[in-house]
C-alpha cells in the first residue's frame, strides 16, 4: 500500500492479557496508546513484570508525539517507566490515572522529567495530525476514557477498557452520547475490548453487589475484614458506606490500600464522614462488632496483609473466632492455590470466609462488558471496520464472531502483536509485521531486563539443581594440580560411591584426552560435561545442571 | 484412654486434596486404607510426585496386616511403589485397582515381590481383629468400593471415593442396600469423601453427559478430537459407543489413554463392536468425517499427545480447519495457563473447541457426591460418630457442619494428618499426635527423597540464579594463588564494573582477615559470602544465591 495509509500496530495485549500498547501513526507521526505491564506465568522463574518489546517505537523515535492512557490499571500504564526512561516523550491521561503515573515514575525517579498533560473528557486536543476526543466510559477503576481519534482517513474509536455501568456509583456517568454522535458522524474502525467476550449479557453495574454485602454486613456479628482490589474505588467507597450504616469504623490495612483510598480521598472519589477511618492500632480498643477492617491480598499474594493475618502474623489484624471475612474480587487464574491457602488458614482459626464460589450471592462484579455491551457499542458506533484488542487468541476470535454476528462492520479482522494493519478511507489490510515480544524484568528496576538464557538456567536450576566440578589444572606441567572438587546445590545423592565415582570420571576423561585438547578449554569442559552428565543421569535419573570450571594455576 | 480402643490414624488426606492414606489399629493390628499420591504445587521445584510420611506405619510394622485399597486413581494407589518398597505387606483391592496396581509396581521392578489379593464386592474377608466388606459404589472410574470393616468396638465405614450414581453405564450399580443394611444393623463410625461437600444437591450421574455429546458428535463435520482423563473408562466408553452410532472409526492416541482403554478392554468393561479401533496412523486413509481421536492431555501437559498436536508435533493427531476438540473433562485448579495456551493453540488452527465453560451445556460430570448424596449416605448408615475424609480443611469443616445438620450423628469431628482419634462403644476422642507429613519425590525413582534444604536452594535459585566465587590458597603461603574465579548461572549484570568489584571484594575480605580466620574455612567463606551478598544486592537489586567455593593447591 501507498504512503497514504494509516498504520494500526499493536505491541502488546492481542494474544495476551496485558501489557497493552498500541501504536497508531500516519506518516512521519505517530501515538501510542497505553503502556502497560503483564504479570509473569509461573514458569519466568523470578521475572517480576513483563513489558512490551518497543524496538519499533525506538526505531522511530523521532515521531512518536505521545503516549495517551486510558485508564490507571497496571495493565495499561505499568509499562511507563521502562519505556519512558527509553523514550521520553509527553503523556496524557484523566485526573486519576496521572495520580497513580506519578507515584510510579515517583519510585522510579522519573517524575522529574516526565511530561505529564491532563486530559479531560470531552475537551479535544491534537497531536499531529490527529485530533484526540477522551470519552467517559465505566469501568472497575475511575475516571477512565475511551479514546476518539480523528485520522486523515476517518475516525477510530478505541474503547479502552469499559463496561456499560448505567448507575455508575460516582455519578460520572458512560457517555452514550458522544459514542451516538460518533456513530452519525461516521467511524472508520472501531478497536474494542475482548476481556469479557465470551460472557453472555450485560455485566452487571459496580452498585449491583450493595444489596448482597449490605446483608452480609447485616448480619455479622464480630469483626468484619473486606477484602478487594485495592484499585476498586467504588468498591472501597460502598464498604465505607456500608460500615458507616452498619455502626462499624474502618481501619485500612496493606500499603496499596492506604495508597488507593488516600488517592481517592484526595480527588474526592471518596469522602468518608468525619470520624469513620480509624488506625489501625486502634482496632484492639473497639468492640468487634464496631469494626470494618479493609484490607489487602485478595489474591493471596504472599507478603499482603491478609496472608499475613491469616496467619497470626498482622500486628494490627487479628483473626478471631467468629469474625468474618469478605472476598469481594475474583479468582485470577493461576491463583488458586495461594488463595484457597489463605481460605484454609482463616478456616482453621474460625472465620467465616465469604468470597466469589457462584454459592454466596453477588459480592463481586467485573469491570468489562458483556456480549450485549460489545454489541451495544458497535450498534452505537456502526464502525466500518473492526478490530479486537485486549485478549488471547481465542478471545480475539469469539471478538469477531459477535462483531459479525451484529451485521454491521464491512470487515472484522483479527491481528495479533506486531502486525501492521493499514487503512485507507476504504480499505483495511494486513501489511507486514514490526519486531514485537516480550521483555522480562527482574526485581522491578526497568533495567534488568532477563534474557531467555537466563530464564532457561533458572528453570534447569530449579528443576534438578547443580552439580559443579572444578578442576585444576598446574600450568607448568598440564597435568591436575589436585583431585577435582564437587560442589552440589539444589541436588544430593544419598549413595556414597557417585561422587568419588563421578571425581573418578573426571580423571579419566583428562587422561583420555590428547594434549591438544587439553589445551582447548572449551572443548576438554564440554567432554567433561557429557560424561559426567551420562553418568549421573544414568545412575540418578535426574538432570542436575553441570558446570565444569577449570582453573590454571 | 486405656488399651481397650480402636484407633484411627489419618496418615494423609485429611488437611489437603490427595495422597490418601489412614491406618486403623486395635491393639497389636493395623490395617491401612489406601495409599496414594499428591501431585506438587508449583513451588515445589522438580518433585514430581509427593507422598505421605509412614514414620508411623514404619515403627510398627510388625503390626501391619495390609493395605486396602478403595480404587485405582492415582491419590489412592499412586503411593504404593514407595510404601511397599519400605514395607512390604499384602495389598487388596477390586480386580480392575489391582490391574493398574500391576502396571505401577512393574514400572518400579516391583511386581515380583508383591503380593497382591483381589477382593470382591460383597465377599468378606478377614485381617486379625477385623472383619473386612467391600461394597460396590459408583464413582469417575470403574470397580470401587467403599469399606466397612466390623472390629471389637463396632462397625466403620469408609465410604472411598464415591457419588450415587443410578444409572451407572457399567451396569454395576451403587450397592445401596449393603449400606441400609448397616445403618440397621447400627454403625459406629463413618468417614466420609468430602470432595465436592461444597455443592448443593445430586451430582449427576456418568450417563447425564451422553445428550450432549450425542449432540456434538451429530453435528459435527470433520474430525472429532475427544479429550477426557484417561482413567474415564464410563466416558471412553460412551465416546466409543457414539463414535460407532455417528459412524466414525475410533483411534486412541496416548500412552496414558492407550494404556487405560487395553486395560478396560481385558476386562471386559468395554467392548468395542469389531472394526471399530483403526490404528492411528489410518487416521489420514479416512475422510475426515469419519474418523474420532480419542487422545489424552486435558490438563494441558506439555508432552501429551493434545499439546503436541495443538502445535503440529504430533505425527498422527494433526488438527486441520474446522476440526473440532472436546474437553470431556475439568480444569484441575492450578493447570488453567497450560490448557488455556492448549486451547489458543486449537483456535489458531481454526478448531472448534468445546471445554467446560459453563456454556457448552453438560459434557463433563465429577465423580464425587454432593451435598444431598453425603446426607443420603448419612441417613442409610446412622453412624453414631462421623469423621470426614479427603478435602483441605475447608472442605472438613463444611462436611462436619452438613453432617451435624443431618440431626444423626452424636457427634461429628474434625481430624487432621497425624491427629489419633481413639474410639469405644460410646466415645471419641483426640488423644494425641504421630508423626505425619509429606514426602517429596524427584523423578519417580521411590527413593529419590528430596529434603526440604534442596527445595529451598532450587528455589533460590529459581529465582535470582548463582553467583559462584572460586578461591584459590596456596598451601605453601596461605595466600591467594591467583586472582578469584567468578561464575555465573541464571544471573547476570549488564555493567562491567560489578564483576571487577566483586573479585576485589573478596581480596579485601581475605587480607583483612586475621591468619586464624584464614585457617578456619567455613568462616572464612562465611564472610565472604556475607561481604559478597551486600555488594551484589546493593549494586543489582537481586538476590542470587552465593557460593564461595575455596581450593588449596
Amino acid at each position: 500500500m501507498g504512503n497514504e495509509t494509516l498504520k494500526v500496530i499493536p505491541l502488546g495485549g492481542l494474544g495476551e492479557f496485558g501489557m497493552n500498547c498500541m501504536a497508531i501513526q500516519w506518516k512521519d507521526d505517530i501515538i501510542v496508546i497505553d503502556a502497560g505491564l503483564m504479570f509473569p506465568e509461573d514458569d519466568l522463574l523470578g521475572v517480576d513484570i513483563v513489558v512490551p518489546d518497543i524496538t519499533y517505537l525506538l526505531e522511530n523515535r523521532d515521531k512518536v508525539r505521545g503516549i495517551i492512557l486510558t485508564h490507571g490499571h497496571e495493565d495499561h500504564i505499568g509499562g511507563l517507566p521502562r519505556i519512558l526512561s527509553q523514550l521520553n516523550v509527553p503523556v496524557y491521561g484523566t485526573e486519576f490515572t496521572l495520580t497513580y503515573v506519578e507515584g510510579k515514575l515517583e519510585e522510579h525517579k522519573l517524575l522529574d522529567d516526565a511530561d505529564l498533560i491532563e486530559m479531560l473528557p470531552g475537551e479535544n486536543f491534537v497531536l499531529g495530525p490527529f485530533k484526540i476526543s477522551p470519552i467517559r466510559v465505566t469501568h472497575s477503576l475511575v475516571d477512565c476514557v475511551a479514546l476518539a481519534i480523528r485520522t486523515p482517513v476517518g475516525t477510530i474509536v478505541h474503547t479502552g477498557d469499559f463496561k456499560i455501568d448505567l448507575s455508575s456509583p460516582d455519578g460520572k456517568p458512560f457517555d452514550l452520547h458522544s459514542f451516538a454522535e460518533l456513530g452519525k458522524e461516521g467511524v472508520l474502525l472501531l478497536l474494542q475490548d475482548s476481556t469479557n467476550c465470551d460472557r453472555p449479557g450485560y455485566t452487571p453495574g459496580e452498585l449491583a453487589v450493595k444489596p448482597r454485602l449490605d446483608e452480609i454486613f447485616a448480619r455479622t456479628e464480630k469483626r468484619l475484614f473486606f477484602s478487594c482490589f485495592s484499585s476498586s474505588i467504588h468498591r472501597i467507597k460502598l464498604a465505607m458506606e456500608l460500615a458507616h450504616k452498619h455502626n462499624r469504623k474502618v481501619a485500612l490495612i496493606g500499603r496499596s490500600m492506604d495508597n488507593s483510598t488516600e488517592i481517592a480521598m484526595d480527588l474526592g472519589y471518596i469522602d468518608p464522614p468525619q470520624g469513620l477511618l480509624i488506625h489501625s492500632g486502634q482496632i484492639k480498643d473497639l468492640p468487634p462488632e464496631q469494626v470494618c477492617v479493609l484490607i489487602s491480598g485478595t489474591q493471596g499474594e504472599p507478603m499482603s496483609a491478609l496472608s499475613r493475618a491469616a496467619v497470626d502474623n498482622h500486628k494490627h489484624a487479628r483473626i478471631e473466632p467468629g469474625d468474618t471475612v469478605i472476598f469481594s474480587s475474583r479468582v485470577i487464574p493461576g491463583n488458586e492455590k495461594p488463595i484457597y491457602n489463605v481460605i484454609d488458614h482463616l478456616y482453621r482459626r474460625k472465620a467465616k470466609v465469604i468470597h466469589d464460589d457462584g454459592k454466596s450471592g453477588l459480592i463481586h462484579v467485573s469491570g468489562h462488558a458483556s456480549q450485549e455491551e460489545l454489541r451495544l457499542m458497535i450498534n452505537l458506533l456502526r464502525p466500518k471496520f473492526f478490530v479486537p484488542v485486549h485478549g488471547d487468541y481465542r478471545h480475539l476470535t469469539q471478538h469477531v464472531e459477535i462483531a459479525v454476528g451484529t451485521g454491521i462492520p464491512e470487515k472484522a479482522m483479527l491481528i495479533e502483536d506486531g502486525e501492521v494493519l493499514e487503512l485507507t478511507g476504504t480499505s483495511i489490510e494486513k501489511t507486514g509485521k514490526v519486531a514485537s515480544g516480550r521483555i522480562l524484568i527482574d526485581s522491578g528496576s526497568t533495567a534488568d531486563v532477563v534474557e531467555d538464557i537466563i530464564i532457561r538456567d533458572r528453570r534447569h536450576l530449579s528443576e534438578a539443581g547443580l552439580v559443579m566440578a572444578i578442576i585444576t589444572i598446574d600450568k607448568m606441567t598440564g597435568k591436575q594440580a589436585g583431585p577435582p572438587e564437587i560442589v552440589t546445590r539444589g541436588f544430593a545423592v544419598n549413595e556414597e560411591g557417585i561422587m568419588s565415582d563421578a571425581r573418578n570420571i573426571i580423571g579419566r576423561t583428562l587422561e583420555e584426552s590428547s594434549a591438544e585438547e587439553k589445551r582447548d578449554w572449551i572443548l576438554i569442559k564440554e567432554k567433561i560435561r557429557a560424561d559426567l552428565k551420562r553418568y549421573i543421569q544414568k545412575n540418578t535419573q535426574r538432570r542436575p545442571m553441570i558446570m565444569p570450571v577449570i582453573l590454571e594455576i
